[in-house]
């Protein structure tokens, strides 16, 4: 009932040009409830701005988050052919298995946080072509991605978060971040999984090579998708702007999901207001992207795992402001003397 | 039956001297055990290096954290009538009413991370003195107070958190850093609960006649907590040395606690070893603070509403990372090539 409608990257662009904003009648309502908690004004720091950007989504003044819903799609790339990675391809697929067999730091972060977690693998053993030499995917291919990332998103969710498990897909993410801001490939390439100064080299050539083989991906966010993307990075497009046309808040997670989220800022100015960023990865470029996108991160820890992992630890962060802005009492409540 | 033995600021001293330390054979073996999991060596950033402490004082190599404590000590101030909060000393009365409640923010933190939520009241209706005239507390006093701290830790828990409540205690902890670190009142001094700059003035004054009134707080833990600080710092102290005592891990939060965590490590270089500091308060001397003591803060989300809520809220961190660690397969486990 909520399929997706699209069946082209036009009418994609259609879609993001409609989707629904926040409501400034719950932000207010929201605003004015923070306060009269008991507290200090501005006490809970970020802690505030978050819930009433959380209920202004959410569409109740005094919200509860009690069905996050993490989504982990995994891709191959044909780029690894170009030795970007430190571990071979067939990891994606041996991660899938450990991901439904419960094994993973994702898992761990769900049930911690008691978000649903759903794991979609997008035709592990047909990678996406070598973008050296070809546009990673023809428009059917990132239709069919950006579909099944878009119905991925459960109706019934109240936060989203998009994971990725993708060998190669650092990479990709440098390219289309490139690609979208400019610079030189150096600027956003970092060591992913963990690739010595010979590989980080090597990554840089490849990015370069992929954005001089793809011209009309620069500065064009769903032609960067397509052409230097992978299929896990179309469906988390697909997935965060199904969850836009939802209402439903997202939590971004590190790099490659930020460059998958950056394709829709640069098609349609405004896609990401319903998103926060997570987390600050350790992947180089990171915090350079997120500025961009004028996100601050709500944590910055280090971690540089993807699978969501980031973002499904600030899913915590996130229950805890609006158990706070919903279940404080007022001054009025409690009896507590204002200053 | 783990009652507070001492009875004097010597005999705790003493007993600050004999605590128990981490647990080498322990920490090897967490390491062990996170470097076969899936995932990229060190991807998991800070959340690995904080499993393995846990680990290390938890004595298990693969802990659980299913029995977090948190403590709120409220305690009145003498040094209010020099007019150093925004708000009147009745508030401290009123916000444990409020606690009891179960309507303050650390409440709702407590649900949202499972944990255990303790309130002490010490003695409000017999604030300490104005330590511009007179040392806050006698030895008497602060034995008391510190007694109440210890035994306010269940030995079942597994993680530790103190909080405070009262009302012109940011006044005490300044004073408590300017008389263990030096420099001048306005490198500790911050706006608390929200002081104008003619308060923030008028707190700096304070302070340096704090100081000059009190010349056996300088560079003296123990001291510097009985003449400037007061009956719930005195439980924070208490308390976190009875938590490592227990070998019960501990997370510190703002300003006050960080303060208060301060006399012991002044008393006894080490004494913290067992303790992780949750956040950075946004009250100005926190980061300096955490400097000082080499404690890098997990979350820095801006708040500064003490109750030990930024400490709660990285209870959720910390669970996560024992979650990944303990829960996550091998490499072997999960059939994933390494690299």
């Amino acid at each position: 009932m909520n399929e997706a409608k699209f069946t082209s990257l036009n009418e994609f662009k259609e879609i993001l040009l409609s989707l629904p904003i926040a409501s400034s009648n719950l932000k207010d309502r929201a605003l004015e409830r923070n306060n009269q908690l008991t507290k200090p004004p501005g006490a809970l720091g970020r802690l505030e701005e978050l819930s009433v950007w959380f209920a202004s989504w959410n569409g109740n003044e005094a919200p509860i988050i009690s069905s996050p819903q993490v989504v982990v799609f995994a891709g191959n790339h044909g780029v690894t052919s170009q030795g970007v990675s430190a571990f071979p391809q067939e990891v994606t697929a041996q991660m899938v298995l450990n991901f439904e067999h419960g094994g993973a730091a994702i898992n761990q972060m769900c049930k911690t946080f008691g978000a649903k977690l759903d794991v979609i693998a997008l035709d592990l053993d047909n990678p996406t072509n070598d973008f050296t030499c070809e546009p990673a995917m023809s428009e059917t291919d990132c239709i069919d991605a950006l579909r099944r990332g878009w119905n991925a998103v459960d109706e019934s969710s109240d936060l989203f978060v998009a994971g990725e498990m993708g060998i190669g897909n650092t990479t990709s993410a440098a390219a289309i971040a490139n690609a979208l801001y400019g610079g030189s490939a150096s600027d956003w390439v970092g060591r992913g999984t963990g690739v010595d100064n010979q590989g980080l080299k090597n990554k840089y050539l490849v990015v370069a090579a992929g954005l001089e083989k793809n011209p009309s991906a620069i500065g064009d966010g769903l032609e960067a998708l397509r052409c230097l993307g992978g299929r896990e990075l179309a469906a988390i497009v697909g997935s965060i702007a199904s969850a836009r046309s939802k209402s439903i808040p997202v939590i971004l997670d590190g790099f490659i999901c930020t460059a998958a989220a950056a394709c829709l800022e640069a098609t349609v100015s405004g896609s990401l207001e319903h998103c926060v960023a997570g987390h600050e990865s350790n992947e180089q470029a990171h915090k350079e992207l997120l500025k961009r996108l004028d996100k601050k991160p709500l944590l910055s820890l280090g971690m540089r795992l993807g699978e969501g992992s980031g973002a499904a630890l600030a899913i915590g962060v996130l229950k805890a402001a609006i158990a706070c802005h919903s279940g404080m009492a007022t001054f009025a409540q409690a009896g507590v003397s204002e200053d």
